[in-house]
């Protein structure tokens, strides 16, 4: 696989800026007067502001994109020296923690002074998004600040975020190179009778090696010819000839993550296995070529489950066949039935097709890819059609 | 050091059932009928189930805590199999993502068919928590459930987290010597020269050889003779001579984390910041001897600004000088004024003063103590009173 540099961390003032202006086109079809985020994906998306430190629940952070100019940050004072380093030229720090008024008034403050068009603030109130603060304290936020109407920005916020720049696919396009290296090594460093934390261990040190910055996410599961599950372990179950490893990650460089899974033999495998291992990679071609721009995810739900379905699926747990990636593991479109997002140039995609072939033996694939004009661009090295084999 | 072995991981069915009843009590106290649990350390603490799944957004995962019988859980069908190797027995499962309907209608029927008393829900609605669901999904929940009031159940979920079993407080006292042995060794795997962002791919791997599961918090900060700020970084500075090299980390074992720093000196640094070090050296002895069962964080948090005022302290930007630590980061209380938590035998803080000596130079010292009947006792091994030297 052709293995490019690393791009360059961090994104160009002219980035933000752009960022912010078709944000901004955005919200005023949606009918607010800004956006108010708290989450640390979106507080990154507009500021370029990253810290390990949203680790600690204690402090909420925020930060006002206005319907024109520059977002504003209003934020302990522990983050002024970075933030001074960003883009942001308006900041305003409290000392957190404050517990009787951590932020709040001075937040209320920045609301209340922003100019008035629609009296509606958007807020991350929505689906497949937490508000990054105490609930209570959101609402005395919405008596202090009258005459303003918190809206359910969620919206408008994935509307944003779900068709990435040239910028964020190029990071995007890295952890998945990085990731399908670390895949590719894995019959090297993996042995019959290693246990799924050991090799768990093992394969978050080569994917650190490899470019890798974090693995928050690292499911190993094994079973007899497949799994029930996966989302749970590593657990300390030893590989056992005739298992089925199945391995997913969603690690990230410089804030971007990639998820997708591999598949593993051990030893020699069931006929059965192999066939629905044959079945759910056909079923990811059929993903992968439904993903053109027009398409619904729907359709390509519908793309896959047409060749699960035929192949006598008991169906799987998962409740959706693939979704959006990009600052998180898992964001909007879900490809499902009733999700009719319209696919267009610069959205990413997971393609997840998943069958039971029998009660308790799950085979899951997984592959990422960016929309473009001329059709779905695979990011990740396609999994063979062949089960490698762990000895 | 003393060295202990990892203690086994997750918790007895005993141990679970303790953890209930003593939360059952807290909660008549409170006057809560039931407590509705959505974020990954609370379905934890009360279920032992864990899933890296955590990192998305797309689902939520609930847990209701009735006043008398076992926790009853309320959960995407994705997490089935691997809640039903819990001890709960009583696990409600629907076909997520579900967007019209994410497990909304299922709770409320859960909650709905409770036994009443107070006639209240508590909720992760206060301080240091965050609810892990759509907002305008709880309100819709609220209006769902006629007769149930929701109150801010925080304070109620604090009191019953912050003191730990003894099970915990072993999962606390291994990972704390994993980490004490890590900084120990970085003299030897760091040079001048190195970036922050090189040493601590090092520092990670060398921690995770060594026991630790995850590293979610490791900034390594650097500067002359003290660092503007401890929260934001690594960056690509590479350490000079007269350098302070700061490193904190929150690592987790079995999903408990430690969380102090230490701070090196770059060849040699200057007198002044020798001093300054020297000071919060002071103040973290005094810190931990004011941390005995009857004294308040505020007086904690007293015993060290003395010593620090007494050298000068020009602040600091922290805004306090330690907290409570467990299956957060970050926990209640805080060493400041204002907080007057009595300390009881059980709790976890950290002892974390720091001082700006000049504008831009400042110096953080952080342990990890767990209160006992005898007073404080060290979960980490003491910081070296000299800074230790990279050469």
């Amino acid at each position: 696989m052709h293995m490019t540099a690393p791009p360059r961390r961090g994104f160009t003032k002219a980035e933000f800026e752009r960022r912010t202006a078709r944000a901004q086109a955005i919200m005023q079809r949606h009918g607010l007067d800004a956006l108010l985020v708290t989450a640390p994906p979106n507080v990154r998306y507009f500021t370029g502001f990253d810290t390990q430190f949203w680790e600690s629940p204690t402090r909420p952070w925020f930060v006002v994109v206005p319907l024109s100019g520059a977002p504003i940050a209003v934020i302990p004072e522990i983050g002024g020296p970075e933030m001074a380093t960003t883009w942001l030229t308006d900041i305003r720090t409290w000392p957190a923690p404050r517990p009787e008024d951590d932020g709040v008034s001075l937040l209320a403050q920045t609301l209340a002074a922003l100019p008035r068009r629609h009296g509606k603030i958007g807020a991350e109130l929505g689906r497949e998004m937490s508000l990054r603060m105490p609930v209570i304290e959101f609402l005395a936020l919405r008596e202090r600040a009258p005459g303003l109407e918190f809206a359910n920005g969620s919206p408008c916020l994935w509307e944003i975020r779900m068709v990435k720049t040239e910028a964020e696919i190029a990071h995007l396009r890295y952890i998945c190179q990085v990731a399908s290296r670390a895949y590719a090594a894995v019959p090297e460093f993996v042995r019959a009778g290693d246990t799924e934390r050991e090799l768990c261990k093992r394969f978050r040190f080569e994917i650190g090696k490899l470019g890798a910055d974090f693995t928050p996410f690292l499911p190993a599961i094994s079973g007899p010819g497949g799994v029930s599950q996966i989302v749970c372990g590593p657990h300390d179950r030893a590989l056992r000839e005739g298992d089925i490893l199945f391995i997913d990650t969603g690690s990230t460089y410089d804030g971007y993550y990639c998820d997708f899974d591999r598949n593993y033999a051990v030893g020699r495998v069931s006929d059965e296995a192999k066939r629905a291992h044959d079945t759910v990679w056909r079923a990811t071609e059929a993903g992968i070529a439904a993903a053109h721009p027009g398409a619904t995810p729907e359709e390509v739900w519908r793309a896959m489950g047409k060749i699960l379905e035929e192949a006598g699926s008991l169906g799987n747990n998962v409740g959706r066949m693939g979704h959006g990636l990009g600052m998180q593991l898992t964001e909007p479109p879900s490809n499902m039935p009733g999700d009719r997002t319209r696919l267009v140039p610069g959205m990413i995609l997971t393609i997840e097709p998943g069958m039971e072939y029998s009660p308790g033996k799950m085979i899951v694939h997984e592959e990422n890819l960016v929309i473009t004009e001329a059709g779905p661009q695979l990011l990740t090295e396609r999994a063979p059609r062949e089960l490698p084999v762990i000895q």
